[in-house]
């Protein structure tokens, strides 16, 4: 094979990654503000997020032509096969991350205009934190092509599932304090859960990544995921 | 390109969409078992349906495997490209079914072993049948080559919407009712929602399935997904 062949190669490839980068910040943007508009409340910028999503769709519908043009024409093998289905994985968990965003954006009139307790907006606010430096955190590993600061990654997932607990409980317990919070509540327990299972995205891209960077899957099963189901005190 | 070719071709597709409805198959006992597991209840066949979810995973490798592979050695184009890259998206939807209803499958023991209301327990039943057609509609209207059929299908997406509506209303009532009930209540709300998300993902395989058929995208939005933002009445 050329030299100039595998240059065309690793530009298109370049693209297909520069598109994965450009999924990564919408993707941060979109959970950001999903959780501000949800905290303030703000239905335009939760409007904003809703209308995002569409661009996040059309990104991955670039990379996945990009991506499958590029196996047909170059019939890449090993690694750089690797490289390309991988993108393609992790394209479609950015795509989940952002209508796991647009969901939790959409909840937010029904979650109503009365202002959240500042100590639940505190966890919420908490919660999304870890979660953007955790989508932050799998890009710059795989970015910087380090197995090992993905698997270290992958095991953090576990701090954000002890603060859904925490944030569930503490719904529930809004819920048994007062049958008038139920209604806001239901809705904030799903975004919450939202908030949850977009860590599992990242855990996703996190494995993709590994598995992109050493040809070997790390295994699937991670300690623990949503912990709620442990009994919780009657009010 | 010689008869031979287009044959081996043929067969390796074959077994593709062989493993396609495998998963089918699999995605639907899953949801059965899943919601028997809750209504029942029944902590060993909730077992079951989480054990089942590694099979749909490992079905889902070999699904991708055997595409990717056939991909890179026939550079298939127009029609037969797009049917390999609709099974890896179909394939990627049933993943994500057999994902949720081992999430309800993992709610059993937390919703716990008191009686469910006969009421709700119809309500659910009912929901999960809907769910179930759907799955077993679309692998039809995708094998009977019929894209008329799949937008009808897809359509009918919104009957589950509109049961998923009531189911959750029904819970915000149980839960304002008696505060005891509120532990159990969100558990199966989340249960509820996520076979509500099932029919999100037959929608997804029938717009797929609708673009391998023709070559055209069916537009992305649909009338209308989660309507329970919609103001519920105070107890």
């Amino acid at each position: 094979m050329g030299a100039h062949t595998v240059t065309a190669f690793d530009e298109d490839l370049q693209e297909i990654e520069g598109l994965v980068r450009d999924m990564v910040s919408l993707a941060r943007s979109m959970v950001d503000e999903a959780t501000q508009s949800l905290i303030v409340p703000d239905s335009a910028l939760a409007q904003r997020v809703v209308s995002e999503d569409a661009v996040m769709d059309s990104l991955q519908r670039r990379l996945d032509d990009r991506a499958i043009t590029l196996i047909g024409k170059r019939q890449p093998m090993a690694q750089d096969l690797r490289a390309i289905v991988g993108a393609i994985r992790m394209a479609g968990d950015l795509e989940r991350i952002g209508d796991l965003a647009k969901n939790i954006a959409k909840r937010v009139d029904a979650v109503g205009q009365s202002t959240m307790p500042r100590e639940l907006a505190r966890s919420i606010e908490d919660m999304a934190e870890l979660v953007l430096e955790q989508v932050q955190g799998v890009i710059e590993e795989y970015s910087a092509r380090s197995p090992e600061g993905l698997v270290r990654l992958r095991d953090e997932d576990e701090l954000i599932d002890v603060r859904y607990t925490s944030v569930f409980r503490e719904l529930l317990t809004y819920m048994m304090e007062d049958a008038r919070n139920i209604t806001a509540c239901t809705h904030l327990l799903f975004c919450a859960k939202n908030l949850e299972r977009i860590g599992d995205h990242v855990t996703n891209i996190a494995e993709n990544a590994y598995y992109v960077l050493t040809g070997e899957q790390l295994p699937v099963h991670r300690p623990k995921q949503d912990e709620t189901g442990v009994p919780v005190p009657a009010a």
